[in-house]
Parts: C-alpha cells; structure tokens; sequence
C-alpha cells in the first residue's frame, strides 16, 4: 500500500515513478536552444492522492515526480541544454512548499518517503550541475515558502524580484512545529553559509526575509527589480552557458517508455525481475547480464538509445527500487542476486571507460552513481547472493559493495551445472560510483585499512572465487553447498523478525563510515531529526501543530524541551 | 522534574550531578603511582530513581555521574597518573549496558537526557587521552553488552580475556528494538572502522563476538588468556604510561564542593546565579568577573586550587546546565548575561595564555571547552544579553558565540550610570576552544568568508562597542534603549510558544554547520536516530520490544519499514 490511510488518486492501487512531458499536469519544459525553462504551474486538482488541493503551487510527491523526470529528460534528450531556468508559472508566488493538508494526513511512513524523494530530486539538480555542466538558475519572482524556498536552494544561483513584497522563507517551524525536511537547513547552513544566528532569525520567521537583507543574508544571490527582472534573467542564462562544458548542438537520445510486466507476485523488466516473497517480507531482486557485445562506436551507443543495456537497467532498477520504496513498505529485505555472462558486464564496463569522455557515457555513468546512491539510502536490509551463473562484475558488482550484507557461494550446488560464483573488479568500482559520503563503496569499506583497497585494485579484472573474494575481504560470508540454504534462509528470516525502525537506524549509521558530505548531513543528520518531529504529538498529535494548521484551532505543545 | 514518570530515590527532588569518591557507590577509584584502577562494581540497590535494580554492573544515570566525577578527578587531583586501567569488579561481567527496565519506564526526556550526559562523559574519557596524555586501558573479564562494550569503545586498547565465553556484544537491536545510544554504531565505524558487514553482523548477533574474530573484526585491540591477563595489563599500562604526556611527581588540587544557595527561584553559586522565571519558560544565568586580579604565578594558581576563578566559573557553569537540563525541561530558554569589569576577565586569560605549558592551567582550558560544549549541545534556545555593566571578554565572550542568537544594547538605558556594554576578543575565542565539528565558534561563524575571522583577530583586546561588534558580525542585533525591551520580551515570548521539539531539531542543526567529526556524528546523526526509535511503538509502545523486554512475552511490531 502507498499510503494506508488514504487513497491514491484516479484509482490507481501504487504510486508510479514513470511519466513524461506529454502526461505532466505541473511542470512545463520548454527548451530553446542551449535555456530550459522548466516553469511550475501546479494543478491545484491534480493530486496524487484524495482529500487536498495543491493551491499555490504547493506540491506532492506527484509535482516531484515529475520534476524528478523532466531533469533527467534534459540530461539525456536535451543535451546541449546547459541552463535551466526554474520559474513559477503563478502569479506573486513562486511555490508554497510541501502541501500541509497533504503532510497532515499522511503516514509516518508516506511523509518519511516522500521527503526522502524530494531530497533526491534536489540533490540530482546540484548533481546535474557538478558532474554534467546543467547549471540551475531560480528565478522568484513571488513568495518562496518552505519547501519553495528548498527548491530554490538547489539551483546554483537565486534571483529575487524586488517588489517589496517577494520573500524567501522556512516558515516550517513557526507555523508547522517541523523541519524544513528537504535539505533547507542543511543548505541554509553548509551551502549558502549563512551566519547561524541570521539562520536562527530566518527560520524563525514566518513571513520570511526580502530585498537587500535576503541577499546581505546570503539566502538570495541577487534582488532585481521587477522592470529589469527578464533582461537580467538573459543575462545571467548566458553567463550560466559560457561556464558550461556541455556539448554544443548535439542530438540527444529519447528516454523511451520502460517495459514493465506486472503480476501479483512479480515484476518483469527488460533487464531484470523483481519477485515478491510477502510472508517471508522479501524482494529479490535478480538483474541480467546483456546478451550481446557493446555496440563497436559511441554513434552505435547513441544509436541504441535507451535500449543500450548499461541505461536500460540503470533507469529499470531505479524504478524497481522506488516501486518498492513506496509501495511495497512491507518488504523487510531487498536480495540482489544476478545471471548472465561476467565477461559481457565487463566488457560493457570497459566501453563506457573507452567512451568517458562522450556526453551520452558521461550521463550514463552518472544515472547508475544517482541509482546506487538510492540503494544505499533505501530503509530496507540490502543482501547479496553471489551463486553460480551469477554476474557480479564492474558496475553490478556495486550492488554487492552496496548490501549490508553478501554471501557467496563456494563450488556448486549439488545437482546444479551452472559456472561457480565469481565476482570481478572493474576500474568502476574504484571511483566512477562515490557514496553520499564521497568515497567509493571499497573505500568505504576498507576504511581501516587503505593496503586493502590497493589490494582490490591490484585484482582488477580477475574473476574472483568464493574463497579469494572473502580473503579480499570482498564479500562477508563464503560458504559451501552444505551451509548455504539454512545460513541464509535463517538470516532472511532473523532479519524480518527484527524491528523496522531499529534496522532502518541501524543501517543509516552503518552504511556511512567515514567523512561527511553535504549530501550524507541532509540524509543522515537533517532527516532522523525530521522523523523524530514527524513522530511528536507537537508536530502530529491531534492537538499539534500539522494537524490543527488552517483549522483556527491553536496547537497545544507540551512544553518540555527533550 | 528530574522525570514525570518517577520518583528519585531517598527521596530527593532533583538529580544532583555532584558527588565525590567518598560518595561513590559504584565506582572505585585507586590510584598506584601513573596508573589508575577505575573498578565498576555497582551497587544494585544504589538507584537514582525507585522502581528497578541495577543487575550485572547495569547501570543508570547515578553511576555515570560517579565515573564522570572520577574522570574529572584524575584530570586534576592526580596530574601524575598516566593510564586509567578501566575494570569490573564483579565476576565474569564487565558491564551490561544501560539498566533496561529504567528505559523503559523512563520518560522519553529522561532517555534522550541520559543518553547525552553518557555520550559527553565517554567523549571526556577520549578527550582526556587526547588532550591530556591521560589514556584509557579497558581489561574486560567477561561480558560487555550494549553500553558496556560503549563504554569499552571509548578507551585507547579494549582487552578481552579469552576465555571461551567472554565477548562483546551490542545486542540492542535484536534485544530491544533500539540503537545503541551511546556512541557505539559511530565508534564501531569511525574509531574502530570495522568493516560495514560486520558491523552488521555484530549489531545483530545477540550474543556478540568472542575471542579471535573479535580481533580480526577490530572489535577490540587483543585477546589474551586468563593465566596471562594480569602481567599483560602491566605491560600494556606501562607502555601507555610511557607515551604519556602528563608531568611526573606533581601534586594536584583538590575540587572542593561547589558552593550553591538553592532557593525556589534561584541558584547562587559563588561565580554566578541561576534566576528561573518559570511562566516565562526562562532561565538566566548571570556570570560574574572576577573581583580581583590574576595570582602573580603559575603556584600560586596551583595555590588557589579550585577557587581559582576560571576553574571555579567552569565547575559552576557546568553544574548549572547540567541542573537545568535534568531537572528544569520546562525551560524554553537559558539567557546568558554578565556582570563585572571585563578587564579583569581578559587578565586571566593573558594568564592562562602565558602559562598554557602548565599542567593545571592546560586542565582548566581544557573543562573549559567541555563545559562550552555541553552547552553547545544543550536543547535550550541559548540567548546573550549584552548589557551596560557586562564582562564578555575573551572565555566569557565564548558564550555570546554559544548562542543561537545575541542582543547587544547601543549606549545606556535611561537612568542607569553602568558602562556602556562592550565585547572584547582575546586570542582564547581563535582556537582554544573548538566546538564539536573541530573548528572554533568565530570560524564557524564566518564559515562563508574567512576574511571576516580574520577581521575579528585583528580586534583581539580591544572593548568593542555595540555597532562595532555587530558590524564585524560579532552579535546579531545591537539595538538602542528605545528598542532594548520590547524586542528582547517579544522574542523571548514567541521563543517560548514555538514547539519545543521543532526548536531542537532546528538548534541541532542549524549550531553545527561546516565539517563533522566523530563526536559531531554521535550528537548529531546516531543521537537523532536514536531520539526517532525511542518514540516509535515498536520500541517503546505497550507491545514494543523494550517495554516487553523480560516478561516473556515477545513483543510485537507494525511491519512496515520507513
């Protein structure tokens, strides 16, 4: 279930990850030669569940998806696109955040995914504008409130129309007793480095901050006024492209609708199988290797388009995560197992590394960095089975350094011909795929010990047994046939009998070793801060602050200071 | 209230955080030569609050306030030792953790309380191996479980016997359904870089891990046998003892009990006062300069023992917070002001500048940055008030940077003769106390532009006045009499109706911008997380695993991850 206490829209049973321009409802893009313009015009009525109206450009986790769509769209369909201009398409209010009726009603599960969604999406603007020269421009020409203002605080440069009335504002915790749960606080403080009392002075006011102290704050980068508000758009649009080290005049590639074969047990992919074991609380997840060669030129690359294999399974695996992420809130476990031929992996690893430099490899690389970052962020125990006619090599193997936990198998299973379990490094799993904590996933697990990563690499391309990968340190258990069923049938189901939120916990602090980025304080700091509010009668109770909002009603907080 | 729910035992009304070895009743503290013997053998019956037993060295926040004490005494009564040797008195346990059925009959503030005093006296056991040649030697002689191997986690070397059945263990995520609370995901990450599965393994195996692969895991430094424990303890305090940085032969001084005058509004203590103005949710604490100028020499100092005024000041402040947040949670606010001539403020920091080499005067700046600290982590809304009359220089001038927010009046107010208020800068503010993310409060202050520290540097010992202060961004408002009153009695007053939880969250992470450390991931990240569990049902609700803990009955969990 999406959402147990409230209806998805239009019928529908799940929330679906998967749109296009031609079925958005509150974003247009329109593109003119090297500026997008991606302007937000919610659909007050185009919700994605009953019971509210997004007015004022407020949003939900429908407005995100498809935000979340049109940005990928330019990376990949609109690649000599080296500006975006985030707009409003309403007038005197860029976007009221987050809806409030929509929090107020929603589940503490609901809430927590859905700001942890939007939080990808922000991070994959700043991302498009570090790793692939797609600059963002917000233009406010209005009132940024909240999770407005958090939207704005993705892009790399802020204008702010001076008309005496246009602010910028947190007003989560005066008016809503929560966080701005989108990365506001943590960009407020470690982005834009505003001063931590002016923090504490706009985040504690309601209306807001407008004109010369936004930007003597720093929470704008400049106020215009209005008469010259478009002349100065151009202006800094073109300044944004001069920087840009995207390609000129280059034809991009379409981002075709995915195949999707749903039952009720399981779902088939082009690339991969998604099936659901609900009394066990289990997904597993098995990907497959590509059956032919990569194609011989980056024109045949591009050629392939969304069908060239390393794309096709980064943007289905993504899907296959955020379907269970959202809908599937009963799956204690994700299992990742694979099958196919190693070799071909590789050798698909080794065209992208030939080919780094073209656009289309560049984008590529980059999507399956943002897909494994949403694995490691995903509140599921993550488990690796490495069996025979498995594929874990290069950019799969990934998936494996990605699990809390991976066991491999040692020889074959009794009856079974299939090739024994390898797993082999790439120079992709040295680099081309950093966590939110900077480091590459065999970075971060060979903290202690950096001789053990120069070991690793010093194995790049042989595939590795059961006993050499565990010797490695590469996996955590190798074990015979004699072992393998019982051991892991009994730790899926040791797993599943643990507490939800004591492994979510659990496995937000264990996964992140080592050094802090901006991007782990907003998931790992900003965000357990954010589920604590989310779950204090301050904030949720029936006297508290989100629920009483609009009501005329007063909240009634208890006083104590925890 | 010290805890809604119960009552302190004795019959006290407030916990006191003060105590001395002649009052311990779980600590034993034996000093031979530079080696110290710290002995946890705690007193079953020696509850802070009525309604549990403390079983198997299990232990509550009364023992922790005794090796607090202990820890402070070894720093400044016993400047010879070199290596405390952290043990158990009781057979085949070491220590099992934080007392259960406390936590589960304790009121959510008293958890989240407690769990910060244990993190801050575990993060004063590693700061005294870092900072005062003081390191910690823990010989475990059975089992640690949960806070037990946390409290192990915080010493230099853990030594386990190898016994064939002492092991280590964070059982709290199978047993109960929370985090370890205490710092022990971080530490086992970040200090001891284990590797992240098994980590996992670890954190989810009840019974823990012994012998070798607790060595090969990095879960402790060595496993040595029963017949050779003692003369390897020997060796090893010996050959710390030797790395040791502390003065050899030198005499300490005694921390004679704090002076305080307790009425039901107040608190005086010889150094400053305490006034809580309870419907108002406010409590100022008002320091005082000192009264007569620094001792001519660093024996004399030694002299003065504990009434030297910078020891005496830090011994009081801390006490002070301390009470309030155990026994005050209605306070919205703690208010900072000073009073007394700052000239006499900046002198003792001249002093224990000139004489930094010394071991007392290293001591004293050095519970100078624990205490500012613990305020630092104090979930109050923190305010200064500089006023005509006032003394924040130098140390003192730490606390207006404490602050989330600081008021500096301009001139006099009407009828009053005292100096106008200033600011003085001394080089203590640049670098002597760094808060927890490692930098000082002025660099992180002007995290955005470095020139601006370097402006405030070139200001070192010169009386600013308001305008002054707030235009090198010292203070965030300097506002004249006609303003003073009216703005500071409407801020406080909407400070005290906004949602407590909100402002903690908000405090915590808007306090802390810039890089992280270990100590800031624990306060920061592990405690949110901690904090979030701690209110969810599957932990703490009737069927929740911790309220269940021991009744035989299993507890039972809404299966749905978030």
């Amino acid at each position: 279930m999406a959402d147990a206490e409230r209806k998805l829209n239009n019928g529908k049973s799940r929330i679906d990850f998967q749109t296009g321009p031609s079925h958005y409802r509150h974003w247009k893009l329109a593109v003119d030669g090297d500026v997008a313009t991606l302007t937000m015009d919610v659909d007050e009525k185009g919700t994605l569940f009953e019971g509210y109206e997004l007015k004022l450009n407020s949003y939900d986790l429908g407005v995100d998806i498809e935000l979340a769509d049109a940005i990928e769209r330019l990376r990949f369909e609109h690649p000599q696109v080296k500006v975006i201009l985030l707009r409003s398409g309403k007038p005197r209010v860029f976007c009221a955040g987050a809806n409030i009726r929509m929090l107020a009603g929603a589940t503490h599960a609901h809430k927590v995914n859905f700001c942890k969604f939007t939080n990808e999406t922000r991070n994959g603007i700043e991302d498009a504008s570090e790793n692939s020269g797609l600059g963002t421009i917000c233009v406010i020409n209005g009132t940024a409130a909240g999770g407005g203002y958090e939207l704005a605080l993705a892009a790399d440069h802020i204008m702010l129309i001076d008309d005496g009335s246009s602010a910028v504002s947190l007003p989560e915790l005066p008016l809503l007793a929560v966080l701005p749960g989108t990365g506001g606080l943590t960009r407020v403080t470690d982005k834009r480095k505003v001063r931590r009392d002016h923090a504490d002075v706009f985040c504690t006011t309601e209306e807001g901050v407008k004109g010369k102290r936004a930007v003597d704050w720093r929470l704008v980068d400049e106020v215009v006024p209005g008469s010259k508000l478009e002349e100065t758009v151009k202006k800094r649009a073109q300044e944004f492209a001069v920087r840009s080290n995207r390609p000129a005049a280059t034809k991009g590639i379409a981002l075709t609708a995915l195949t999707r074969k749903r039952t009720e047990i399981a779902v088939e992919y082009s690339t991969l199988v998604v099936e659901f074991a609900r009394p066990e609380r289990l997904a597993t997840i098995t990907v497959r290797a590509p059956e032919a060669a990569p194609p011989a030129s980056a024109d045949a690359m591009v050629g392939e388009g969304a069908q060239f294999w390393p794309l096709r399974l980064a943007r289905e695996l993504d899907d296959a995560i955020l379907d269970i992420r959202a809908n599937e809130y009963d799956v204690a476990a994700i299992v990742f197992k694979s099958s196919g031929d190693p070799a071909q992996v590789v050798a698909y690893d080794q065209f992208l590394d030939a080919n780094k430099d073209h656009w289309l490899a560049r984008e590529i690389r980059g999507l399956w960095k943002r897909v494994l970052k949403r694995v490691d962020l995903t509140s599921r125990s993550l488990v690796a089975l490495i069996e025979p006619g498995s594929c874990f090599a290069g950019t799969l193997a990934e998936l494996v350094f990605a699990t809390d936990r991976s066991y491999m198998l040692i020889g074959n299973l009794a009856g079974d011909n299939k090739p024994p379990a390898t797993l082999t490094l790439a120079s992709a799993n040295f680099g081309a795929y950093p966590m939110s904590n900077g480091l590459s996933r065999l970075a971060s697990r060979f903290l202690a010990d950096p001789a053990q990563l120069d070991a690793a690499k010093a194995e790049i391309g042989k595939p590795l047994d059961a006993e050499r990968a565990a010797e490695l340190g590469l996996v955590t258990f190798a074990l015979d046939d004699i072992d393998w069923e019982d051991e892991i049938r009994v730790f899926l189901e040791e797993r599943a009998s643990f507490s939800p939120d004591g492994l979510t916990g659990l496995e937000a602090n264990l996964r992140f070793g080592g050094p802090e980025t901006m991007e782990s304080k907003i998931f790992a700091r900003l965000t357990a801060w954010q589920n604590w509010i989310f779950q204090r009668p301050n904030a949720v109770g029936e006297e508290g602050a989100l629920k009483r909002y609009g009501t005329g009603q007063k909240p009634v907080f208890d006083t104590r200071r925890v």
